[in-house]
């Protein structure tokens, strides 16, 4: 599975280190908007053994029909600006490449954009794109079909400066039809990023706890959505419909 | 649903408070070895405002046969010693009474006279009837499907005379394939029990974890197993087979 | 140590228990109210083997001044209801007899009371008499007054029923100086009880919890309280005061 | 209070950005070994906005004599190799320029050179500088004399490729004089470290919990030593010895 990058920030770092260091994909390249960088290989940048190509390309360098047609790949996987799918999105679908985004801000042009692609290949759109996140989600949602009557509360942590309830902990809370008031939020220090589940029974709980190590946790779950993107059928999928097959035991 | 109880003891009372308190089922009796409070009131006994008979019965006072024919129930919950099936097993199986039953240490002829029973009535079998350990390993099963490159460590506390590894915890760690020596043990003062799966990735970690409240936290598990288990097809259950089907969203 | 306690609920019994199997204690008897349980043994109705007094008595059998001369005891533990200072306290006082009193809603009077026996004897009042949640307020004075930079949570989880944040976790917030506001509460299930402390720097948290295992747990503040007040000189006294010296390392 | 600072790996870029941004101190400069990066601004390498002087030197440019005449500091902040304690320890002695040392992997023979220096001006030596695991340590002691008949179990946990326990674990396990075989450690994916000592009494339960966000933790420590060590008599102190005050409530 040869898989291309747009995007070298802090999560597109994380991915391509992933993708690196995984032996069933090779990284071919990584395009940024800006020429900085421009030529240098990717795992030399990250430190890493390799012998994929990985180089990374700037846009103005080519445009995305003559990058597709000079190093072809089967996935993209997408962490850069919302604005990024105007340059490649048309020539991916015409090729049948199989689109990966994870953009979290995403404005509902950019949406409907995606759903159009998916009409010809197969796109994964997430505003979260990490396993850990989406696979307490389904596990919380089983949980409940068992026990409907448990009381269910959200716990989620984070760094003092941050105002609000966390758009992952609303996610959840609307996920499991469960007030956003049962939602209790924590603010202290540096703390990167906790939420927690916890179920109330008579006489025991079960928590389902997330934690991140740091904000590069999107590697992994790139890697899981390119896998699982690549060969399936045209159409528009989430995380969770990624998910769900692996939740028939 | 018409419900039948054996055994009084903490597992016995705890599952008569929950189907005592379920709108769903009637508790029709429950039925000790000895004599001890024949004829009292289960309601009562256990403080309980409630219009369902819920009569205590010893074993001498009718043969099962007598017992099902008087008082007819759908579901039996078996939380006596193992050779309480000897009184009831037969009748039991001839009438299409489903059993359930939560005997820890049941011996392997047991075991082979359950399975002959379930030839004609269903039948659960579980040494641990809680829904939230055996939720546990279900779903710690799946994430293991899914990102089958992460470290597994299970953790368990319990109080500080338990010896040995619990066995719980070495029945999750088989049941994930994982070697006994990643259970790693807590002992002290008077923790009733906690089970931890932690599953490690490069950027994140995800705990999936059940607390024991109290040694009586049965009842859930019983209730689960009776309603799961009414009006299935004969044959052998185990709580995973009743749980199984909520994981497929 | 000879030691003597009034009431015999949960609380009672729970400090009867630990002061039975404690060497160093001596329990001569337990006064109730009620008539019920009179001149039962203590260590049998316990189940607990000891060659201890300790004999049950109602208050009706005799008046302070008769019991306590005809078995005279150290200290008194008290976990009736209020009522029950006018028993004993005058005679108590007379006698230096320590005063361990641990009722949790002590109306003005009876403080004021205990204030001026404490005059002639040494009285310990306190509302929350368990060793964690004490330790717990003065380790986190200590850690505010080390960082007083840190961001301060508090965190409490208690069964559904329970309305407001739990007294403990105001008088914890009261006591360190920070807003109500930064208690946060969790609501679910049967949850006994637990309260964090959470400090938040920039790249460490440090978390101080104490978890109730049941609501047994003041035996072990008593005996605690018991032990130290006794041979203390005469005044009013807190936890917090007993607790202090162990601070000075 | 004028602080230098030897070294500028993680630890010693931690303690500049906290130096940097605490009212009470002036970053002075930092000296590095290498030549790399000399003249550069601190606060403009960090990206933190300051009118502290703070510029980056070699130690190649000045001898420690030359330096300390020219840019004069109160305290030093050590967190390079032991071998740059011959470059400053003579001259900062003879100014009285309090010595902060964080060397974890510290020769015998740099201690005894340490203890010398301390009999001219005060010097800190930890090989832990955290203020978080110091104060686990001590709050540790206090419960322990407080309840010593509780059991006492250690939790580390940290990533996968760690083997052993962690020096911090078994530095608790030996302060408080318990078995290095009640350190349980868990070894998964990415976690930068956690201890917890877990106290476990018959009713309930205590634990002190320090969770690293980030292997740059130890500029806070590094700030409460030079605040704490200025100012102080000569003599060689240890993180303990600048917390133990503060446990006097």
């Amino acid at each position: 599975m040869r898989v291309g990058i747009f995007g070298f920030g802090k999560a597109g770092r994380s991915a391509a280190t992933v993708f690196l260091q995984n032996p069933g994909t090779v990284l071919e390249w990584v395009v940024r908007r800006s020429a900085k960088l421009e030529h240098r290989s990717v795992p030399e940048f990250l430190g890493i053994s390799s012998t994929e190509p990985g180089l990374i390309y700037s846009r103005e360098e080519f445009t995305a029909a003559e990058l597709f047609d000079r190093q072809p790949v089967d996935v993209i996987v997408d962490f850069s600006a919302d604005d990024c799918l105007d340059y490649y999105g048309e020539e991916a679908a015409e090729r049948d490449i199989a689109i990966v985004t994870a953009i979290s801000h995403c404005p509902r042009s950019k949406i409907a954009l995606l759903r159009r692609l998916a009409r010809r290949t197969p796109v994964l759109w997430s505003p979260n794109i990490t396993i850990g996140i989406n696979f307490l989600m389904l596990a919380s949602k089983v949980l409940k079909k068992i026990a409907p009557y448990t009381d269910i509360e959200i716990l989620e942590e984070h760094f003092k400066g941050k105002t609000g309830a966390s758009g992952t902990a609303k996610r959840i809370a609307k996920y499991l039809g469960i007030s956003s008031a049962r939602v209790k939020k924590i603010r202290a220090g540096g703390i990167i990023g906790t939420h927690e589940v916890l179920f109330g029974f008579p006489f025991q709980t079960i928590r389902l706890k997330h934690e991140s190590i740091s904000r590069e946790a999107f590697g992994d779950g790139a890697l899981f959505a390119a896998e699982n993107l690549f060969g399936k059928k045209r159409g528009f999928y989430t995380m969770e419909d990624l998910l769900l097959p692996y939740f028939a035991l």
